[in-house]
């Protein structure tokens, strides 16, 4: 595992700084000694959430602020380090409902982004959060980054979109920008209001409320579920890797784990949670990618970096967090 | 090739109508007896130009439109039979001067295109104008349907983006969508009064003026030259024909001519043309993309359609144009 410690005094940046990856990322570089700027425009829908950030708030600095406001961007990524892109319109759901609405956060302010970091910060390391969303319908497993781009989600396009943006600032200007498409993060700080993203955590509160998980088919569709920390040390890593400027990458355990399973774990650390199969509805188009198992060996190849935690380990952990703290996020 | 003859008394509008391949459309369309209507923006730097209707103008109706208006999009796309989606930002090095400008019309506009249409015309037939661009640095010649999107410009994602959002649309939806990339299109009727776009038409502007053709190199890299009529009538025959619905095909000649070949026809033809080779710039990154030839045989495979009109052809005829119009050119 690389050795993080020389991210001590550097400055870091993190838009989408109180979500769920943001604010771990943040918990890890804050007590790594780094300088550590919040950007989050705390949109009520969203996951920011500022007890995301408890422990470390004497030691970070916290801006309320949209990637949509230029000027602001402009301000803050002046000379930072580290910048690590995760601001988002976070819901697959919403994309479709409010297509417009998604264009301006996910691909507007994600130009914004570039523009401020090429004026400001030309130097800084910028890691963007993209999904294996672009990805859509899955055509063969595991799923290496030369996969067809089968966007099932207006969400999916403009992550497509972004990648493509870091790409370009990187060619065309030589900027260090660095994709990754992360499978499905779970753990502790993630928004636990709805079950718009999110189904492992979202299972977790349902069984703490002694709700049962209700399961479409047979509950065989595999999922790549990665615990919220091996994501967050794997984008530090990779942003300590000059290798990876210029690249996209999978992100993910590497591992596929069907969704029966992901709630047996659940009901096992929660006594008496009821598992209930239901059918399928009759329209799967927005609900179902296929099976998805992410390749991770491009990443793990070039970047001192392996996923250490198992769905058991990282489950335990969410389920640990929720019940000291729940009400900070429900 | 396909009979057009079905177009008579449908409704057609033409987003982008008054540009180079929105207008001849819209020729052949109304002399089929279609009931046409043009929106466009006029925007001055781009290639919209009521001259291009000339001889139509009493046939169509012509409405003054931007795209990014979506009362007036919801309007007009009322009603309609087919819809021809060619309204753009146009320019590939204005894309990357403002990237924001580009977004805003080549993804919001669309975005409100796709939404005007599923309100108010669902039924319709849509074809998307994307390019060849998408695919930006050539790995492999003939370029299929499967290269890889190496998009060295904004211009090129937000035209992948723009692909992605019409295959959506049919997929969610089951609106029949069709995207065409297309090659290197010229001929009559395209603007001439920038160099940024459309080499050939600009070359014949040059050489009517008795200025020198300048070819970077040895003047062999290869492009696929497609004649604006054999464009016209390919997406015209895309409109007819129900198996394109929710795909993606390539629309060029399906063969490669070196540039220095396509600026001797154009001496031949213009007697006294100078052709002054000189060095590559040496920032060659938005210059040059690679040799360029499509593959055409999915489009040739589902349309009876096929491109009629050589180089030579293409290129006198569309000297022969703008010689007898120039002034309402440049």
């Amino acid at each position: 595992m690389i050795n993080l410690n020389s991210l001590r005094d550097s400055r870091i940046l993190i838009t989408g700084g109180a979500g769920m990856i943001g604010s771990t990322i943040a918990q890890l570089a804050a007590k790594l000694g780094a300088q550590v700027t919040i950007f989050d425009a705390m949109l009520p829908a969203y996951g920011g959430n500022s007890y995301n950030l408890h422990g470390i708030h004497d030691n970070v600095t916290f801006i309320q602020g949209d990637i949509r406001d230029m000027d602001l961007l402009k301000k803050n990524v002046n000379g930072q380090d580290f910048i690590f892109s995760l601001a988002a319109q976070v819901s697959y759901v919403d994309s479709n409902i409010d297509p417009l609405l998604d264009l301006d956060i996910s691909c507007r302010g994600h130009i914004n982004t570039l523009i401020a970091c090429q004026e400001n910060c030309p130097e800084a390391k910028i890691v963007f959060a993209s999904s294996r969303f672009v990805y859509g319908r899955i055509d063969y497993n595991p799923v290496d980054e030369n996969h067809p781009f089968n966007c099932l989600s207006i969400y999916g396009i403009h992550k497509l979109a972004g990648e493509k943006y870091y790409k370009f600032y990187h060619d065309a200007y030589g900027m260090r920008t660095t994709s990754l498409r992360i499978a499905n993060p779970y753990g502790p700080r993630q928004q636990m209001k709805h079950s718009k993203y999110g189904i492992v955590n979202w299972f977790i509160r349902l069984a703490l409320e002694e709700q049962p998980l209700t399961i479409f088919g047979d509950g065989q569709q595999v999922r790549d579920y990665i615990f919220v920390k091996d994501v967050a040390e794997a984008m530090l890593a990779v942003s300590l890797t000059r290798e990876t400027d210029g690249q996209v990458y999978n992100l993910g355990s590497g591992t596929g784990t069907p969704f029966i399973d992901m709630s047996r774990i659940i009901a096992q650390l929660i006594p008496g949670t009821e598992i209930k199969m239901v059918e399928w509805p009759a329209d799967r188009y927005f609900v179902e990618t296929g099976n998805y198992i992410s390749d991770i060996s491009k990443l793990t190849n070039t970047v001192d970096w392996f996923p250490q935690t198992s769905p058991e380990q990282g489950i335990a952990q969410t389920i640990d967090y929720y019940r000291t703290c729940r009400e900070h996020y429900w």
